[in-house]
C-alpha cells in the first residue's frame, strides 16, 4: 500500500520529474534565444565572436528541446520537488551560460567563467574581470543580459514558488493566485506576465533616461539591464565612476535602483489603479526611511569630515548608499576612503538587503521589522509576563509559526556567510576580506570591504578555492539558503 | 480603585523598593569587607597605598548601612523590581570598586577607572593599564577580588533572578527553588550558598595547584580567583605569555577555565553523589565536542602552517582556545599571529561563550543549541508541511515561547553588538578594532583582535569616548542585555 505513494512523493519520480525536465527545458530554449541576441550584438558591432555566441545558442536550443521533449506529458508538480527544480534551473542557467565566457575571454580560466556567470545570474555583479573598457561589446552585453534574466528570475522565484514552500517567512506575501495548492505554476502564472511586463517597463524607462542623461547608447542599454535587476554589472572597470562628472546619471540611477528594490507587486497594483498601495505597505515604509537617514548621515559625515561640498557629498552618499542597500553594487567612488564610520555603515549595509518581491538579495527588510517585532513583543512580555498580544504586520497577523520560519532564516543567513568566512579564511584570505566577501556573495551585493575586493578592487587575484566557495554563497544566497540547504537533508529524498 | 495597586506595583514604590535599598546595602557591606582585605593585603606587602583602601571601605561602610537602614522593614520583592534591582547591583558595586583606582593609580583618568572597573566586575577583563608588573600588590589584587566577586554574582544572578525574569531562554534552567513566585530570593537562597561553597572550593583547588606548579603565592592566589571567575585579569603585561615556559601552569588552567565554565549546579549535584550529572547534561557535551575540536584544528593548522612542534602546538591551542570560548580572555601569546584561518577562528569563538550557569559570558551554547533546533525543526517542515515535532532538550520540552526568548536574546546580542560598534567607528576606531572589540565587551571575553586591543595590546589608547561605550557594552552583555534595555521602556516605569 506504501509503495505508491511512495513512488510518488520523491523528487526524482513521476510527472513532477518530468515537469521539471520541462520547465528546464523551456528555461534553456529562452537562453538561447538570448544567446542569439548576442550573436545580434556582435553582429552589429561587427566583432568576430559572433560564431562562439551563435554555436552555444545552437548548442542549448538542442539540449533544451531535448529536455522539453521528454517533459511533454507533464502537466503538474508537486510543492516539495519544487525545491528541485528551482535549484536545477538556477545551475543549468548558470552551467549553459558560463559556455561563451570561457570560450571567448582570454585568460578566463573555467572556475573565473562559472564565478562571473553565477555572479551575473545570481545578481551578484562581483567579477573577476579586468579590463572591461576594451572588452568585446557581445561579452558586455551577455554579462549584462544575464543580470537581467537572473533579476526577473527572482522575482518570479520570489512570488510564485517561495511563499509556497514557506521558507524564511515568504508565506507573509502570499497572494491569492499562490495559496499552497500542487498548481502552483499555472495558477499563478498572470501575476508573473504582469511583473515581466513591469519589469521591461521599467528596464526601458532606465535606459531612455540614462541615454537623455548622457550616456552612450550601448551603455545606457546594458546599464539599465543591470540596474533594474540590481545587478550591479558595469560596462568599465570604474563602475559608475566614469560618470562621476554626471552627477544627474548618479542621481537618476539612484531613483531606478531604490524603484527596483521596491516590491513589484506594488508597481503592478499601482498600474492597476492603487495609486497608495506603494506608501501603505510597512516595508516600503522602513526601507526608505532607512535609505534617507544613512543617506544623510554619510553626507552630514562627508561634509563636517571630509570638508567637501554639500551636492556632491549628497551625490555621492545617496548613489552609494543606495547600490549597496539594494544590493545593485555599483560605486562611484571608493567609498572606504571616507572614513571608519563610513566603512562600517557600509558593512551593516551589506547584510540588510531591501525588499521581500524585489531584484535586491540580503536578508530584507521585513525580516529585520519581524525581528524587532519579535523583541519588542518579548519586552512586553517581560514587564507584564500574563499579557497577550497578537502582532500584526501589514494588517496580518504574525503567528509563532512564521517567526519561527523568519527567525531561523536570520540564523542559517549568518551562518552560511559564518560558514563561507571560515572557508575563505582556510584559503588564507584575511578578516575583513573574508567576512565582507561572504556577507557580499550570499547578499548578492557585489563589492566587499577591504583593499583586495573593495569598491575598487575586483576578485581576480582571489584563490581559485575562495572563488567557488563565494560561487557557492551567491547561489546559497539567491536560493534563500534553504532551498538549496534542503536538498542535502536525507529526508528530503527518503520517500 | 486604582491608585493603590498603582503604588505597590511601581518600581519606586512600596516594600520592594525598601527591599532594593537593603540589598545594595548588604553588598556594600560585603564590599567595604573586601576592600579591608585589600588594606590587608597592603599591609603585608609594606606598601603605602593602604590608607586609601581603609578610607573607601569606611566610606563604603557607612553607604552600605545607611542603605541597610533605610530597607530595615523591607521583607519581599516583585518580580518586575527585580530587574531595577540587578542592574543597581552592578551599578553601585562598579561605582564603588572605581573610586581606590581612581584615587591610587598614577595617571588614571575617571574613564580610565570606571573602565578597569566595569571590565572587573563583569568579569572581562580587558585593562587598561599598564606596567602592571610593577603595580603595588594591592592594586593587583584589588582587581582580581573585583573579577572574583563579579564571577560569584554572575552565577547567582543567573541561577536565582534570571529564570524568573524569562530572559534569554533562561526559564530553561529553572531549579525548583526558583519557581515564579514573589519570594524567590529566600528560597533560592540555599542553593546559591551551596554554590558559593562550590566556588570557594574550585578557588582554592585553582591557587593550591597554580602554587604547586610552580607560580609564586600571591599569583596563584590571584591568578585563582581570575581563572575560576573567568574573569582573565592577570598581573603581568604580557599575561599568562610569562608562564610560556611552564606548560604545566597553561594545561592546570586551561583545566580550571574550563570547570568555571560549566554550570554550577552540575557541581553541587556531583558533591550530592549525581555523579554522572556533569555528562548527561545537553550543554556541557556540546561545549566541550566544541572546544575540544577547535583546540584539534589549530593544534593541526599549527604544525602543518607554522612548523610548530605538537606539544607546543597543543599546549597554546588548547590554552587560547579555552580562554577565549570560557570568555576568560587569558593570553600566553599573540595568537594572532598564527595565521588568518585562526584569527577568524577566534573572531568567532568571542562570540560563543561557554555553558548558561557558570560565570562565562557570551551567547552560550545551549541558544547556538536551540538555533540549531529550530533550523532543523524549520527544515523538517518544509519537506513535511503538515508534521507536528515537539523537540526537547536535556528532557524539558522546548516551547514556542521559550524559542521566543532565545532568538529575541540572539537578535538583540547582535544588535548590541552592532550599535556598540557603530558608535566605536564614530570614534573613529577601524572595522576590525570595532567590530572585536564591541564584541569581546558584550561578551566578556576581554582581549579583542588587530593591532591595538588584541591579545599582545591594550585598550589604554582608546579615546574615552570608545571606553564609555564599551563600558556600557560589559554591563549589558553582564545583565543579559534585556536586565538592563528594560529599565529604558517607558512600559516598565508606567504602573
Ligand atoms: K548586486
Ligand atoms: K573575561
Amino acid at each position: 500500500m506504501s509503495v505508491p505513494s511512495l513512488t510518488l512523493a520523491s523528487p526524482l519520480k513521476g510527472t513532477g520529474y518530468q515537469m521539471i525536465c520541462k520547465v528546464l527545458g523551456h528555461l534553456l530554449l529562452i537562453l538561447s534565444c538570448v544567446q542569439l541576441a548576442a550573436t545580434a550584438v556582435a553582429v552589429i558591432f561587427r566583432e568576430p565572436v559572433f560564431w562562439v555566441f551563435l554555436g552555444c545558442a545552437f548548442f542549448t536550443l538542442c539540449c533544451g528541446y531535448l529536455l522539453k521533449y521528454k517533459g511533454r506529458n507533464a502537466h503538474q508538480i508537486k510543492n516539495r520537488q519544487l525545491f528541485l527544480l528551482t535549484t536545477l534551473s538556477w545551475l543549468s542557467l548558470c552551467l549553459f551560460s558560463a559556455l561563451p565566457l570561457y570560450l571567448l575571454v582570454p585568460g578566463c580560466t573555467l572556475t573565473d567563467a562559472v564565478f562571473e556567470t553565477v555572479s551575473a545570474v545570481t545578481t551578484t555583479g562581483s567579477t573577476v574581470f579586468s579590463g572591461l573598457d576594451t572588452m568585446p561589446k557581445a561579452v558586455l552585453f551577455w554579462r549584462a543580459v544575464l543580470n537581467w534574466m537572473g533579476g526577473i528570475g527572482i522575482i518570479v522565484m520570489a512570488i510564485a514558488i517561495l511563499p509556497a514552500l514557506k521558507i524564511g517567512g515568504m508565506r507573509l506575501f502570499k497572494t491569492e493566485n499562490s495559496d499552497t495548492s500542487d498548481k502552483i505554476l499555472p495558477r499563478s502564472s498572470s501575476l508573473s506576465a504582469a511583473i515581466g511586463l513591469v519589469y521591461l517597463f521599467l528596464t526601458v524607462l532606465t535606459g531612455s533616461s540614462y541615454y537623455l542623461a548622457g550616456m552612450a547608447g550601448f551603455d545606457a542599454l546594458t546599464h539599465a539591464m543591470t540596474t533594474v535587476a540590481t545587478g550591479g554589472f558595469a560596462n568599465y572597470d570604474a563602475s559608475f565612476g566614469v560618470y562621476k562628472d554626471k552627477p544627474l546619471v548618479l542621481w537618476l540611477s539612484s531613483l531606478f535602483m531604490l524603484l527596483a528594490a521596491l516590491p513589484f507587486v506594488l508597481f503592478v497594483s499601482w498600474f492597476k489603479g492603487d495609486r497608495h498601495a506603494i506608501w501603505r505597505d510597512p516595508q516600503v515604509r522602513v526601507f526608505l526611511l532607512l535609505v534617507f537617514s544613512c543617506a544623510l548621515v554619510l553626507t552630514c559625515y562627508q561634509v563636517w569630515h571630509n570638508q567637501r561640498g554639500w551636492f556632491e557629498a549628497a551625490t555621492h552618499s545617496v548613489f552609494n548608499v543606495v547600490s549597496v542597500i539594494t544590493t545593485c553594487g555599483y560605486a562611484s567612488e571608493d567609498y572606504t576612503l571616507w572614513g571608519n564610520m563610513a566603512i562600517m555603515l557600509f558593512f551593516y549595509l551589506t547584510f540588510a538587503g531591501a525588499c521581500s518581491g524585489s531584484t535586491s538579495g540580503g536578508l530584507k527588510i521585513f525580516r529585520i521589522q519581524l525581528c524587532a517585532l519579535l523583541l519588542f513583543k518579548q519586552l512586553k512580555l517581560l514587564v507584564h509576563p500574563k499579557a497577550v498580544w497578537h502582532p500584526t504586520y501589514g494588517g496580518r497577523r504574525i503567528d509563532d509559526q512564521l517567526l519561527g520560519n523568519v527567525l531561523s532564516f536570520c540564523f542559517v543567513y549568518f551562518a552560511t556567510i559564518g560558514f563561507i568566512a571560515m572557508m575563505l579564511a582556510f584559503s588564507e584570505l584575511d578578516l575583513v576580506t573574508a567576512v565582507t566577501g561572504a556577507a557580499t556573495a550570499v547578499a548578492n551585493v557585489g563589492p566587499g570591504l577591504g583593499n583586495i575586493i573593495g569598491p575598487a578592487g575586483n576578485f581576480s587575484s582571489l584563490p581559485d578555492a575562495a572563488k567557488w566557495w563565494l560561487s557557492l554563497g551567491m547561489l546559497l544566497g539567491r536560493l534563500e539558503i534553504m532551498t538549496l540547504l534542503i536538498l542535502f537533508t536525507p529526508a528530503y529524498w527518503r520517500y
